[in-house]
């Protein structure tokens, strides 16, 4: 448990490094803006899950280490930002390697406190991806996981793999273990192969 | 009381459906997309307003009879798409409905937990109108309620009437069915009529 | 701290005048929307910062005498609107005066339900801006702190004199005026002088 605690302070950190980037694309912010950005895709989908589910301290106001790995991120991105910007591609691993434990650290957590299966899978997606609908949301674009290649759908798929097999009765990090590599599959596959789920109105 | 139980369920699919339509418009999502701003239109007033009253647990976390009321909703949205299209007019009878509904029901259970009447006509309000809102930010668009016809005038105007009835001491089903009529009415009249309040910056 | 209620009760008011007038500049919404996003530009920072700490119940949930306080902006924000327009630079003064208050209530409050400094500064910065950023989110513009003159940090300075002067056993009321002081000039240099942050991609 305690390299998971490890794991979930550096993801943390890696998605203020990505929030603080992305946040640069359109809006053009200040150095104040670019961190706010990356602090808030950094906490916000943890923060909406533990809101919705009522669960309070909320994990970033009650240990500060959050905050730190924040701040390190913020500093990082600023510091090799052209670095950063040209290794897009190696980045997109780390991010898809944070929504994938985001996703089972939150179902887990959903699961603990009691709730339907079926609302711990849409909270473990909730803490991988509301933090950066709530970024496009900030920098007025339409979130991206209304149309990019398959990303939600990817967390989605590997919480309700977590919570089958879970339910199953597999040991608990080997199904950790399975259902983020599941995710991390689907998502390179996804953007490897360029697939989007079809149009709503596609007929 | 049972039946007001099964209308709540009803009327939340309902607005999952109306949500997967109105996504559409603009933001062109995908199938997932226009799941989750379904999903969102559907349970983000109510849950707003739960989370504004810290009245938890929030209505769908706990009861997982909303999540099938909003699964069966968006199923038949993209089953029946071109259908609901055409026939929008009779799905504006719906909408009207959920959301004379949703405000007195919203409107109940805020003054049940003991706040200031003006208070409790707010949250009936906000219980009616804030999953659209955060549906359209999430698809960019300004939230109607600040420019269409009357909308939340209605809701607030009817939960309103609730609460001056409710004090007067009218028994609480005619009171329902009252107060959610007049909504109804102010809002077909509105529509049928064009009619829209005043710019605020009308001299 | 009587003297103190009284202030943020009148504070809000003034809130809820300025966010009234903001949304004129674009959305053109009718009477009910200026006020609803009034009304949302004065409470949804302080609402924000206790959903985040699970502070309940909301102060102006609790409190009828804010939601007075917003009717009464509202109502001079419509009677007087053009020369409120046009006394934008007086007004400017009472938006600073405003998120100086709101930035070291929020620090103390957050302080005093015991979390760390760094959250507390955080939460206290919330408190004063996030209003105007729920604002421009739901006009649909990207939010001014990101790039307008010193804002934001001007709050954040701010709190940690504040958290600093306290912790080095300042008296309360002396350090309160102090870090609001210090919060005033800070935003009004940069406004005189047009002081921007860098851009974060600056290299």
């Amino acid at each position: 448990m305690q390299i998971q605690y490890i794991l979930e302070v550096i993801g943390t950190g890696f998605f203020a490094i990505s929030g603080a980037l992305a946040a640069n694309d359109k809006a053009e912010p200040d150095w104040f803006g670019a961190s706010f950005i990356g602090f808030i895709t950094s906490i916000g989908g943890g923060s909406l899950r533990d809101i919705l589910l009522g669960s309070y301290p909320l994990v970033w106001v009650h240990d500060i280490n959050f905050m730190y790995a924040i701040f390190i991120g913020i500093i990082l991105a600023s510091m090799f930002f052209k670095v950063l910007i040209r290794l897009r591609k190696t980045f997109f691993l780390f991010d898809t390697v944070g929504i994938a434990m985001f996703t089972i650290v939150g179902t887990e957590k959903a699961l603990s406190l009691g709730v339907h299966p079926v609302i711990a899978a849409i909270m473990g997606m909730f803490s991988a991806i509301m933090g950066g609908v709530i970024r496009d949301v900030l920098t007025n674009e339409i979130p991206i996981i209304f149309k990019k290649e398959i990303y939600a759908t990817a967390c989605l798929t590997g919480a309700v793999t977590y919570l089958t097999l879970d339910y199953a009765g597999l040991e608990r990090n080997v199904n950790f273990l399975l259902s983020a590599f599941i995710i991390i599959t689907i998502r390179i596959i996804a953007v490897k192969k360029n697939l989007s789920l079809p149009k709503f109105n596609r007929t």
